[in-house]
């Protein structure tokens, strides 16, 4: 469900928001040496020879087969396609010589009983909440999809008068109490951006809306985009984008089982229990079915950048003239997903586990999102299970994973990290994670303690256009004379399955994927459709085939490295940049001393071990127990977690990234510090300095300790 | 026909462009001392006795009466309406107590008389080119209203594909070449904004164009702004801004009398010989009429700045997929105009004149534009014939003057000056100027040797919404504090009558009003009517009759000052400004050298005078003559003008202001240096310096006589 570029001019804020998350850091982020021949990583990893012939295996005809495939019919949690699908997958993983099987659990999914929104004042319009069939794309008809809902809404029936509440983030709200205007007891009608879709309910209710709609302006997803679908890429009128709106800030996977896997049998909390469910009935809207909503509105006309391209003047509302009835009720059954988990047995290294993983539910038939990325996953199996039959194998264990209930809220990858976290925090190395995707140039975000091998292995791939490596075509894109050496990777916060692996467990993980050529406006609707994809996205699976390089690339160093590819210079200059941005927010009595203490530690810490490796490579040695070096090297990111957790969202660990409480997807670096300040809770900020700056001198101490285990004769 | 801020929030081109013509500088560019005690003018004026009894007499139920007659229908020039209202307006000053008389003159007007624009692929639509009648504005409904046109389109019937330029201003054609997109034999349609409208077809037909549509797209000019009519004062659906397109930077007035007056026995040129006729079928259009036209566009989707409020993609189009035809023919008559001219003459300098003037002749009702200055200039003479009934005479002569045909090319005041060149060259000692006036605070553009006189007048005069003196209000409103004593005036470039005066004769020129705080969309519609502006303007009139009282303030204290209250520092300084803006512009081997030593000079010249003045004033001093000092004052902006005039337009001959060539309304500074080096035409900078040093040097020695002239015994 990462969130997708809709707009190719989005508002400032949105475009911070998604760069933040993104795949894709933005240019003048991103800095690049004019050669790299000096910074070459100087991790020793495996001869060449099989990763070339890892990647000239993949076909974009098995990723088009694949695809024809995975999104032939609506395929969500609990459908009897996704069943289908994983059974699928699973055959084929076990076809090419992997082990396979599915692993289920039973999570609270909400689909929707009653939708109703109706207009009933100052005249009557009865929303159509249905995306209409297109001739020219037969599976937008398929039986079986799911009505356009947001999931996790409350249950409710209220009719109130409307508000607009633009963006529904904070900051919005500041605004509107300067218009004297206030929400308390209304309805609420929210344009998608800015932030995450669930923030803007949870902020709607916090202020003391009754109810909420949230739709699809046409100015960030629409005709103002481009042409829209069928002709062109963009939302068309009534199309709608679905989506969960559970409160995955607090924490992600089944409400039931917070911390927990949600086995057949394991202990469940009450509905009325759950955190992370929306208190207010939600609905999302067409822009279709906005418009006479918005039409009707009196009050003060809204500010300028509050106006989207439909064609009226954008007021306020929240007078008495405009009313709206909005009914929304859910069945609240418990589904079974189905995992697909197929490893390949690692030959030196049993217990170290390098995963591969991607979604595998959709809302519809998400041929973007997620089969365009799934399918890459596919054929990276296959490719693997290829050179098992002329006799390689990993060094270390290589496990793949097809996710399902990704979208309505990382429910398959939350269960299944938190079933097998013992496991998972003994032997997990590394989680590389991949979504939707499409055509552009290479972008991953994550860990930066990879950064610098993200940035060696994509030396290693073609760009599909003849633009050179995929990192001379990604650095050239930035444009940058920069003297940095490695291109930027940006930090993670949500939306995708590497939330619990990295901010839950402290599992160091990338997210990778192409994009940055194509935008459109089908993301979770009907539309999102093999008919869509091949028109208007990675049609001939050029890049498609080349992520399955990129992501074979990666995998395979990291089961077979000697010495583990983490590298720590890139991960302490970044984090001393983090504290130096929260040192220019507001702060009144907050000491970040040790903070910068902390900061500066981890420095030259990271410089000792990136030294110490020179030398011991310079002299052509090896180190003495590379086993205890590369645990503590890959155990190095579960330094990073407190065991508190975030104030007020325990379940969240990690103390460098995490995604924002008000802004969803969003990341917030060094987040218990950040936060704090935002909300200008100094008290809060001076402890979680504290905390912050422990964390990071557990690092600083877990570095020093690969270092004099590189050392040790 | 100022051009009205249609747009609260316009783009920064337009802002830029209208804001150098306006009567209201930007706020940035004004500076307020904290007190102006130290820097109060140190001219003499008369008592202020009369002036508060003038500034008692406006009563605002007077202005309403004049308008319920004036605006009651529509009255262009040729109309009956437009006739009896300028007898009514003799007659009123007549009974008034003043001389007055009509003058006509006879002048080429072409009215539609066919008008024809449909789609003829790829579907059909036959544009409706009528603005509906609304049961909320009986005036809508009027009989002899003029069809929506541009005056002085060419006569043509083309059919071709259609482009859409954006703005139409030469930068948009730079775009378009780079998306590879021609207007060779194309129709274009341009939207309204950052340009005069008649640059638009000019730059149009420079590129090959055979046909060129304007019209207004809501998001400058529409329902983006706000509320549309008559919900709200913004242009609603099928509103049109009619407007001349006659090519008024060559030169304003009759086409056909280039130079000279109008009269009826007048030499004319014949009408292939005329310059500023356009040479292609112009037709403006409303936004409704233009959804259907964009609608069916294919090509390029436009880029981002380039796209407005309507709901469809915007596209460049260029493609044979949507083809237009347009035919316009016009009436090529000679109508008669009739100017209104009041006289009260003066006691002592006969043969000074102080000119007040606002034109009379609408594009249809015309409340707000032209009627609500209109009646402005008729309450200051009433005024002044009470004062004259009370024993109060000028010491120089005033002259109130009414306007005819100013909306198709500043005819009846061109005409006139033209044809009273040479007395006026003689007696002219300024010309103050209003045309549309609404609410929101006093702004004034015009020659900077008079800055200084109208921040002092400013301050005479009350806000009607007790937010102290006008000057007060209007620093309040700046907000600066910087070091500048005198709030900045506006340069003047072009759209109502102080044209001829300043450029072509060099009669210090004001240009005065009230504005900022309402906008709307009923320019040059029939929607601009008594309901929209008492409803939506300064429906109580309380502005009006601050206008009354300020114009009136300035008028009286020209009259019967003793030394005329021109002032050389904040011209100095204000032309060394202009100076320094143009030695940021991109230039090979233009040796500005000249122009700075003269701007230096200027400097040196004003100060001495200034000097002088306060000395003499301090002594308690008269000059001995007063009559050459003050000739020598009022003839110092005649030394402004080069004979030769500017290149390509000898009709302009003011060196410091013009309206651009490539911005129609939109001042140019040092137009001569600027527009070569904007044109990138080296060699005739380097000429234009030369001419426009020469020409600051010639001020620079009138204000040397005077300063002598002060002080000889």
């Amino acid at each position: 469900m990462r969130a997708r570029i809709v707009a190719r001019h989005v508002a400032t804020l949105i475009t911070a928001l998604l760069v933040a998350q993104s795949l894709l850091p933005p240019p003048k982020a991103i800095s690049a040496a004019a050669t790299r021949v000096e910074t070459q990583s100087t991790t020793p990893t495996q001869t060449t020879d099989w990763e070339e012939k890892l990647r000239t295996q993949p076909r974009a005809e098995n990723l088009r087969e694949y695809m024809r495939v995975l999104a032939a019919e609506p395929h969500h949690i609990g459908s009897a396609a996704g069943k289908r699908n994983a059974e699928w997958m699973r055959d084929q993983f076990k076809a090419w010589g992997l082990e396979a099987k599915l692993e289920e659990f039973d999570v609270l999914f909400p689909t929707p009983k009653e939708r109703v929104l109706e207009l009933v004042s100052p005249n009557k319009y009865q929303a159509k909440l249905k995306e209409p069939v297109l001739s020219e794309d037969t599976d937008s008809g398929d039986a079986n999809q799911l009505p356009t809902y947001n999931a996790y809404s409350g249950d409710g029936d209220v009719t109130a008068p409307l508000v607009y509440v633009n963006y529904g983030v904070p900051a919005d709200y500041e605004q509107l109490a300067k218009l004297g205007v206030d929400v308390k007891g209304k309805i609420v009608i929210a344009r998608y951006g800015a932030s995450w879709r669930g923030i803007k309910p949870k902020v709607a209710y916090e202020h003391g809306a009754v109810g909420c709609l949230i739709y699809s302006d046409p100015k960030e997803d629409g005709y103002y985009q481009g042409d829209v679908y069928p002709q062109g890429p963009f939302r068309p009128e009534f199309g709608v984008q679905r989506g969960s709106v559970m409160d995955m800030p607090i924490h992600p996977g089944d409400p039931l089982t917070p911390g927990w896997g949600a086995t057949k049998n394991a202990r469940r909390l009450a509905r009325d229990e759950a955190k992370t469910l929306m208190k207010i009935p939600v609905l999302p809207i067409s822009y279709g079915d906005a418009l006479p909503l918005l039409k009707a509105l009196a009050g003060p006309v809204a500010p300028d950048s509050w106006r989207g391209a439909l064609p009226l003047t954008y007021h306020i509302g929240g007078t008495e003239t405009a009313k709206v009835r909005l009914k929304v009720t859910s069945d609240w059954s418990i589904h079974t997903l189905y995992n697909v988990v197929a490893r390949i047995e690692g030959s030196t290294y049993l217990d170290e586990w390098i995963i591969r993983g991607n979604h595998h539910d959709a809302w519809v038939n998400g041929a973007d999102d997620p089969i365009s990325g799934m399918v890459a996953v596919l054929e990276e199996a296959r490719a693997f299970g290829e050179l098992l039959k002329q006799g390689w194998r990993p060094k270390r264990t290589l496990v793949f994973c097809g996710w399902d209930g990704e979208e309505p809220g990382l429910l398959g990858s939350t269960e299944w990290v938190e079933q097998h976290a013992e496991e998972l925090q003994q032997k997990a190395v590394a989680y590389i994670n991949s979504d939707s995707t499409s055509r552009g140039w290479f972008g991953a975000g994550g860990s930066h303690t990879l950064e610098r091998f993200v940035n060696d292995a994509m030396q290693a791939v073609r760009d599909p256009k003849g633009r050179g490596s995929l990192w001379e075509a990604a650095r050239a894109r930035r444009g940058g004379q920069e003297a940095r050496s490695d291109l930027r990777i940006g930090a993670l916060g949500s939306g995708s399955d590497y939330t619990a692996f990295l901010d839950h467990l402290g599992i160091a993980s990338l997210n990778i994927g192409f994009g940055g050529e194509v935008s459109g406006g089908i993301y979770h609707s009907i539309y999102d459709s093999i008919a869509w994809y091949t028109k208007f996205s990675d049609g001939n699976f050029e890049f498609g085939r080349t992520l399955v390089q990129a992501a074979g690339t990666l995998t395979m160093r990291l089961a077979d490295a000697e010495i583990l590819p983490f590298e720590f210079t890139n991960f302490a200059e970044t984090v001393d940049g983090y504290v130096e941005e929260i040192a220019k927010l507001p702060q009144q009595g907050v000491d970040l001393q040790p903070l910068r203490k902390a900061a500066g530690k981890l420095k030259l810490s990271a410089d000792g071990y990136d030294r110490a490796l020179r030398s011991l490579i310079a002299a052509g040695k090896r180190p003495a127990n590379l086993k205890a070096l590369n645990a503590l090297l890959y155990q190095s990111e579960r330094k990073l977690l407190s065991k508190a957790g975030l104030p007020r969202r325990e379940w969240f660990k990690h103390q460098i990234y995490a995604p924002g409480f008000y802004t969803g997807y969003g990341v917030k670096t060094l987040p218990g510090v950040r936060e704090a300040l935002e909300q200008k809770n100094w008290a809060e900020a001076n402890e979680q300095v504290k905390i912050v700056s422990q964390t990071i001198d557990a690092m600083s101490a877990q570095i020093e300790a690969a270092t004099d285990k590189l050392q040790s004769k």
